[in-house]
């Protein structure tokens, strides 16, 4: 008989974007291509050693109060983890009973289906429109919902008013995946000070250019705060990820210059990929999502790879499979995959 | 109605010794109080924080190399995680169905009841002795067994042979917490390799004075190793860790000659401790379990608090709490709580 548990043993596993060789121009996994602040190098530079040696603390309560600064609000309403990732996970863990069930859209991050399937926990799945929309679903029964927003891999950002409107009918936990909300024209983050049911997460590893240390946080009520230190590892968070979120989040100046440059490169792509007849989505995130024109999405994505450009592809829904997402990286990436699309586009045709 | 799981709601969370402050004498956690390698300082200064904006492989390939070429097996037998602590959590969520059960020692690490019930899994508890040792229990009808060895808080190490038993006798995962094995006179690493049915954790947090990057690991068959990789967080240990810990298990001279000078002055201060009359025990780890003599162990622990000197009191259980346990420090450090015990017991009688 196998040891492992039936679930784990039938589970498919979630596929994190490829990591290729270091020539390739990587526009597969929603990095930041600047640089994070310049006093992440300096702390970096100064880490003592010695202090690697002490368990760090398990609570993050410097790192903490520097968020709970940032957003006005009390230590006690700001959870720490090992990337958000794992807060997302810790949700599902603290929130949901085994005999309820998980909700969230589809198409959006395919964590999400994953982590409900590790708990095998039943999904509730709402499903968007045809032009990756979608109406506040009512009568929803799951316990907790995880809602990207700005949405990937579609990067359509859904308005404040009717979240809100959704967190009022909602009797469930409404999760707020705000990964990508830095670059966005609006935030949530007033719901989760105004509903006592709403968690919004956010993440240093896109718009902060940390994608290495591990670092997300999340902000809520202090029950469904204190619900997530009760079950996380003792000390989730590193020490130095812990030093260098610190300063990393009192630099707001060098994360908000990288996400403005990156949003007008998003701009300049989003006309050039109009201007070939893709049907490209307004996007709020550091990614676009597109359907090309005269070639298939799983060609053009096989075209680019060969050529050393790395785009996404979700193949395993018909409802992404003639989609492609491409990260926003620098305006010099972003030409070369301009002038590799041009040249695929000739040789093609 | 509370958003809250019901069994995480009645949770009692696990409570990490304290973090007092940076002048106090810290004998608490069990932390190393020489160095770590020189390299993790080199290699600490080298990081290039353009590193810091990608994601980090989340299957730790190059870490795992170093892992299998220290142990001699191959990577598919290595899973790393963000703390050994992380991966006790997992295996409880891989290998346990929910209607089985977690069994564990009773006294041991403390972890190991809060980890079963987080997921809301029976207990099956075997009881150690008035000497804290134990007989291979049998017709154990648990899915997972989490066995300390050394045993903590205790320092006891069980032989390899009566445990070789216990393996071939249980019908579930015997998951051997080796976190304190580098300070013992053997190990159960072979175990791994014969039974397919055991896995050996592993921390850099003593031995390799490594506590504050959180970086456990563990060997075992591929089939228990694959289970974790499954459902662990997608990038749970980050970059700057990965780095440290290749480097850090690469230089086993360092950690070696670490272990040898927290030896000799555990084995002075055994000394010490068994000429005050306590009842101290045999330690094959970096801290010592004792009952003190003419004075309560509470009172003992408050006392050296108040002289700033921290080690740990396990008071929730009547069958720790006439014991203490130090964490092994510098001479110096030891030679300090030394006095403090003299001068407490003078003042006392």
């Amino acid at each position: 008989m196998s040891k492992i548990r039936k679930s784990v043993f039938e589970l498919e596993e979630y596929i994190p974007g490829e990591q290729p060789n270091d020539d390739a121009i990587k526009l597969n996994t929603n990095e930041n291509p600047y640089l994070p602040s310049p006093e992440v190098l300096d702390i970096l530079r100064e880490i003592d050693i010695s202090d690697l040696s002490l368990y760090p603390d398990p609570n993050c309560l410097e790192l903490r109060k520097v968020i709970a600064d940032l957003h006005q609000c009390s230590i006690d309403q700001i959870f720490v983890g090992n990337g958000s990732d794992e807060i997302l996970a810790l949700a599902i863990r603290a929130y949901v009973e085994r005999d309820s069930k998980v909700g969230y859209l589809a198409p959006s991050y395919s964590l999400y289906s994953v982590l409900t399937e590790i708990e095998d926990i039943e999904h509730e799945v709402v499903f968007l429109d045809d032009g990756f929309n979608f109406k506040i679903p009512e009568n929803l029964d799951s316990s907790l919902f995880l809602l990207a927003n700005p949405n990937a891999p579609t990067g359509i950002f859904m308005d404040v008013e009717s979240i809100n409107c959704f967190a009022d009918n909602y009797k469930g936990v409404l999760l707020i995946d705000e990964a990508y909300v830095d670059f966005a024209e609006d935030n949530c983050l007033d719901l989760a000070f105004k509903h006592s049911n709403v968690i919004i997460t956010r993440s240093l590893s896109k718009s902060y250019s940390l994608a290495g240390i591990r670092c997300g946080y999340c902000v809520g009520s202090a029950d469904l705060i204190n619900a997530l230190y009760k079950i996380k590892d003792s000390y989730n968070v590193n020490y130095i990820t812990q030093e260098l979120a610190r300063v990393a989040l009192l630099d707001q100046a060098t994360m908000r210059a990288n996400v403005e440059a990156i949003k007008e490169t998003r701009n300049l792509v989003f006309e050039k990929l109009t201007d070939l007849g893709y049907e490209v989505y307004e996007s709020q995130t550091n990614f676009l999502w597109f359907k090309p024109l005269g070639i298939k999405a799983a060609k053009l994505f096989e075209l680019l790879k060969e050529r050393n450009i790395y785009i996404r592809y979700f193949s395993a829904s018909s409802r992404t499979d003639d989609y492609l997402r491409v990260t926003i990286g620098t305006a010099s990436e972003m030409f070369t995959f301009l002038d590799a699309l041009d040249e695929i586009i000739n040789s093609e045709s």
